[in-house]
């Protein structure tokens, strides 16, 4: 018998006892092992109303799973980084194996556990942590493993891509989006880690890490939300056919490393623009598998429970078996980062511009200054304040410069300030 | 150092030396296992010219791999029942652990294979043999391993899809897609395997056992090609919202199997109905975790190789570890096969009636003596011979009561014969 202890009875935490014990026999029938939740560790008695678990399992003492010396795995589901650091660091020096969901203490201390848990034989199972129930984690480490990775694109946040969605398909702006997702539960009261691309960075470092083998920082990865996006914006990427997502995306080019996540544009024909409402994708290219999508629910109860009792399974198998392997994060020499405003992609650029002659030109004048080139560009029809907006796409422009552009189109006297742009990603078709 | 003996150097054999010969460090870099291809068997010369490959290392004859000390996995990739099944058998009988990508021997005689690997303590691995480069063997039994999977759709042969594809989009025959599918090898001069849906069945067999725990057979499984498919079928398909692909459909209602690979119409909006060319995709519905898509390349030399290769690596690491659990099908007791007939979905039909008054009205008087219902229907625009298309589409209807009514309609004087009727399955949105 492996015996369990879970910390947090939350979304997570409630998912996964439920599975555990639901499935009890389903599991022992399926891979011969006998995995029993022994304690469970929950202060705030609303998360345990309700809910069919024993008496007997719970306390509200965290130590007393620790301490349990029938307890194999600990799986740590109430996310922050402290107290859930100290838990999980406990834990591995008790040569419990630990399970856990929590990407912002992986992404920020996710180095400092692999080598406690190195250092104490045991593993860190963290499958939960991206895309909820999409088993990505094993995919791109066992499942791709003969592959040289170079190009990921994530949708790593069902919160931001509802209210993308939401805007796309309804034509509403961003706040009547984000009020319908607060209602419907799928976005929290104070929404700015989701929007703001916060937790989606989370979760792309550890891709990052897994995939490129390569130690980035929160602070690596450019980052963007998506409450400055409008309707019209949606409206004109359409007409040009693409999509607007709020987007991870990392490029291994010979061991120059790219991560950002920020709204941009994908072609209609990618498969990545079809992922829609609170479903969450990753699309990874290796040199010899070519691309693979990996697509499902990026969050819930039980579709992350699911991913954290995979997890469990895997680990109770080389428990029961006495392994004596685990695996741990690499990470190759010699890499590092590409500096992000040196990134050249193809823009879209949304200006408001007064409606008179020789606006065009001055625009498209400064953009040529800062050596870039006009693919497209339309303008919108006239408004009744005398301002229209003018949307272009850009060829292939360097950060810096486009940025230095934009700002210089925003100082000139007929643009009213502000002016938008987003990311063209090709999405490596 | 892990041995590793191949046997056939045609198309996967060579993609899986190539990346194990190049990325030989890579490996050892993520994986810390030092894996060699210490020989390789091949007879025909014409596999062997032109790679890379030193002399030393090839043979004419397959025991001398099955015989080699230093061998610990052996790699089968000659495909076919004979003589792979012996191979596969002795290396087993020497301990060796086995990783083929041979689909047909595994639908064929999977459960003895499998019963010989336990004797000896040795695995099977065979992600290679489902969707080539697509992890979905790992996904589906690791990562999915907490859930009671009900439902799957495939996507599981490239080259119909291919066929369908080009169809759809260039308005083409069947005949002409399949030439251009042979002209560019994606299709082989007896394409039968591939467009009558064996291969896809073959491949769907593995799916089921591993999914629904079920030893399903070949004679179990209702199959359908794309011969007959017609542009018209692929026009009407889109006007009502959907496609047609080459689907495999397995379902596990409470113990009832169901598997199936015939053409079907799903709707426009289910992430399968993207899935185009000679891409892959398995669609896998948990109780736990909802829908997962998985998406890649389907075959190819690099991209199988790939799969091997994971394989070969999972294995490795378990080899030099000592460790002593092989994971091997487990069968669930009590379930069983519903009868292909029994099944029941709406039905997309097509007749070519004569243009006279009373016609419609005939047809649909057979069809509701059979109890099926019809949603929809068109007739499209006259035909100089005095025939015309009529299309329709069914509520639900069980599968007996739709053939017996096809085949009473065709008995009519006015119906040309070969009636045309394709599953309408809506996916589980």
């Amino acid at each position: 018998m492996i015996g369990v202890g879970i910390i947090g009875l939350g979304t997570v935490g409630t998912g996964t006892y439920r599975i555990l014990t639901e499935h009890k026999s389903l599991i022992k029938e399926k891979t011969g092992l006998g995995i029993e939740v022994v304690r469970v560790a929950e202060i705030d008695p609303r998360n345990i109303k309700g809910k069919q678990i024993a008496g007997s399992l719970i306390t509200g003492n965290a130590l007393e799973i620790l301490n349990d010396t029938r307890i194999d795995i600990v799986v740590e589901l109430i996310g922050g980084i402290r107290p859930a650091y100290d838990y999980i660091v406990q834990a591995l020096r008790k040569k419990k194996w630990v399970v856990t969901a929590n990407k912002a203490l992986l992404a920020e201390r996710g180095d400092k556990l692999f080598e406690i848990a190195g250092q104490n034989q045991c593993e860190i199972g963290f499958e939960a942590s991206v895309c909820g129930g999409i088993p990505v984690i094993r995919a791109i480490r066992d499942g791709l493993i003969g592959n040289r990775i170079t190009y990921m694109l994530g949708i790593l946040n069902g919160t931001s891509n509802y209210i993308l969605t939401k805007m796309t398909d309804d034509g509403v702006s961003f706040q009547d989006a984000l009020r319908n997702a607060q209602q419907l539960g799928f976005a929290e009261k104070d929404p700015t880690f989701d929007i703001e691309g916060v937790d989606a960075a989370h979760k792309l470092s550890i891709l990052v890490r897994l995939a490129f083998s390569y130690p980035i920082r929160m602070a690596d990865i450019t980052k963007g939300g998506i409450s400055n996006i409008e309707p019209i914006d949606i409206d004109s990427a359409k007409e040009f056919g693409y999509r607007i997502k709020l987007l991870a995306v990392a490029k291994d080019e010979g061991g120059l490393i790219e991560a950002r996540v920020e709204p941009a544009m994908l072609p209609l024909t990618h498969p990545m623009s079809n992922v829609h409402g609170v479903y969450n994708a990753v699309y990874v290219v290796g040199d010899k598998v070519g691309p693979n999508l990996f697509y499902g629910r990026g969050a819930g109860s039980e579709p992350t429970g699911s991913a954290v009792v995979s997890d469990i399974i895997d680990m109770a198998h080389r428990i029961k078996n006495k392994n004596n392997f685990v695996k741990l994060p690499v990470y190759a020499r010699g890499k590092k980062m590409k500096k992000g405003e040196n990134s050249s992609v193809p823009y879209y650029m949304r200006f408001t511009a007064q409606d008179r002659p020789g606006v065009l030109s001055k625009i498209s004048g400064i953009l040529a200054q800062h050596k870039i080139s006009i693919s497209a560009v339309t303008q919108k029809g006239r408004k009744e304040t005398g301002y229209v907006p003018i949307v272009m796409l850009t060829h292939e422009a360097v950060e810096r410069d486009l940025k230095k552009a934009a700002a210089a189109i925003d100082r000139l006297s007929f643009i009213r300030r502000g002016s938008v742009y987003i990311r063209i990603e090709e999405g490596g078709l």
